[in-house]
């Protein structure tokens, strides 16, 4: 899971991180938790739990993320993320990061902003068109931000994230050209090897709206459900039938978490010759699930209980981060005129 | 000069203030910086120096704003504020503003801020057009954070500005009604009774760029110079001529600043009907403004030697207005699910 090595450098600043809008589910744990873990140790590493950035679209639901925060870190240490390597920051903690996002927005035209591809395919998906928050439309900005205010050079993304970094390293360069030298480093896009996870039922996008997601904190029964209602093969009607392998969730699943690759494949190769039923390869899915879950979800129900603790690693995290991000909003105040405070 | 007393109750806050991008002139002692001084000692006045939303244009001129401050907190200790009775701020000195923007941003669409006829009128004279910065396009987010940051309830404007004050106050409404409660003041506009000083060219707006303004700090040769630049009636040609006083710069200026209010109508009179000189009204307006801006001027050459004295004024003022600031955000942080810090 780790990323290949030749693209990690022993100085890179790791920045990644959630909108809180709720708990995160297996789709997170084979897209960016299990990477996140693996870099543990390897680089210095920042989780930030993006709150501001989920009230852009949540002003109207500010509970839900409130709830979220907490939901998120038991979420992390649950996986493993150890708050003594890796700082867990809360951003509506660091006051410096709204001070950036005000500066950088002189930097960014409107018509910029609103070529943003990943800003109009997200608006569009959340029927949004032109009812959208102008928090929303500037969230490339106040990402911009949270990059370079940790100055991250390594951003974990998904391919459709890849315009985010484009726009951070864009405010990055119109600074060092507005100063005549470098003061803030460009981030590097650090894409995922793992293939995004499909929604139990198949389609593109896992989400708790959609009921297609399973929670990192899913009971053996829930793993069973949702096991059973996954979208394998429609026309592999019985087992001796040749069944399709591909955009068959229950083999998207095993290929992101079955431990036993030789294995995993052999049984593959099967299920395309015909021979294997649904059945089996959900046995074998639910066995695999369980085994990476139980001791996930064991975990989190022990820590959720305790929300202030929780809550605490967060505003712990963000005040050991504070003077980082503090130097940075130096840095950028004194390339704009303003005196360093 | 001051406002009708009908309008101002005596637990109005007033806030106003000036974009930092050059010292002020005749206009702003007229239009806004007479009255600011009757307003001392009649309500809570805060007086913001914008020099963040100064950078939403000069973003590529960061000196011009920085030096622009100091030149600014001279203007309004040379014409009359006490710094002990309105205190003056500035805008970069309170992270609070950032924050409550940020939060705003998500309350605001962006096409509600593409049909605000001022920013919209303000782009194109300016020639932005397309390339309008986020940060111009959103300034009156910004606003209204100052506005309501200072529980401001009276705001100073001029009738292009009246946009302003309703997005502050829709704003308002949208925290209220998240908060199902009155957490924040709606604002009233404080329209100003003088009509806009016209540039010494008669054109609509006086701007040091186009060289048709007259500075506080002007010298009686400067005062000479630009009353004789005047732009008066061009039909006008010998004293026996009638004459026109309206869009005459000479009776605009007589009519904001002449003191002899009986004598400045008899001679408007005897100017229509004719017989009267532009020589005479020049000499008049001469002595009006000479003797209006010469103890300003000597005031603000004496304090412009010590820059650092006139920023510690905003400074002071600044650490003075911040528990004010920082409580309404902590009231904003609440309706928004962030805990109280």
């Amino acid at each position: 899971m780790l990323p290949s090595s030749k693209s990690l450098r022993p100085d890179d600043v790791v920045l990644t991180g959630d909108r809180p809008t709720g708990p995160l589910h297996v789709g997170h744990l084979a897209g960016s938790l299990q990477n996140r873990v693996a870099l543990q140790g390897e680089v210095t590493q920042y989780l930030l739990i993006a709150d501001l950035q989920a009230l852009t679209d949540h002003a109207r639901d500010p509970e839900r993320v409130a709830a979220a925060v907490t939901e998120v870190v038991a979420d992390y240490l649950a996986v493993g993320i150890d708050p003594d390597r890796t700082t867990i920051v809360l951003q509506s903690e660091l006051p410096e990061l709204a001070e950036l996002t005000m500066l950088y927005l002189d930097l960014v035209s409107v018509s910029r902003l609103e070529r943003n591809p990943t800003v109009r395919a997200e608006a569009k998906a959340r029927g949004l068109a032109r009812g959208i928050p102008a928090g929303f439309m500037t969230y490339p900005v106040s990402q911009a931000a949270d990059i370079t205010a940790f100055r991250g050079t390594l951003v974990p993304v998904g391919a459709d994230q890849l315009p985010m970094i484009e726009q951070s390293n864009e405010i990055v360069r119109a600074v060092n050209r507005l100063a005549g030298r470098v003061v803030l480093p460009e981030s590097r896009a650090l894409l995922s090897s793992t293939a995004k996870l499909p929604g139990i039922d198949g389609s593109a996008k896992m989400s708790k709206s959609a009921g297609n997601t399973l929670l990192l904190s899913a009971t053996p029964d829930e793993i069973r459900a949702a096991v059973r209602a996954m979208f394998t093969d429609p026309r592999h009607l019985r087992p001796e039938d040749p069944g399709r392998t591909e955009g068959n969730v229950v083999f998207a699943y095993l290929h992101a978490f079955d431990p036993d690759r030789a294995g995993l494949e052999e049984l593959a190769e099967r299920y395309r010759r015909g021979g294997v039923g649904d059945a089996e390869t959900k046995r074998r899915l639910e066995t695999v699930l369980t085994g990476l879950l139980e001791p996930i979800a064991q975990r989190r129900a022990e820590i959720i209980t305790d929300r202030q603790r929780l809550f605490d690693v967060a505003l712990e995290g963000s005040r050991r981060a504070r003077p980082r991000v503090a130097q940075t909003l130096q840095d950028v105040r004194e390339v704009f005129g303003l005196r360093r405070r």
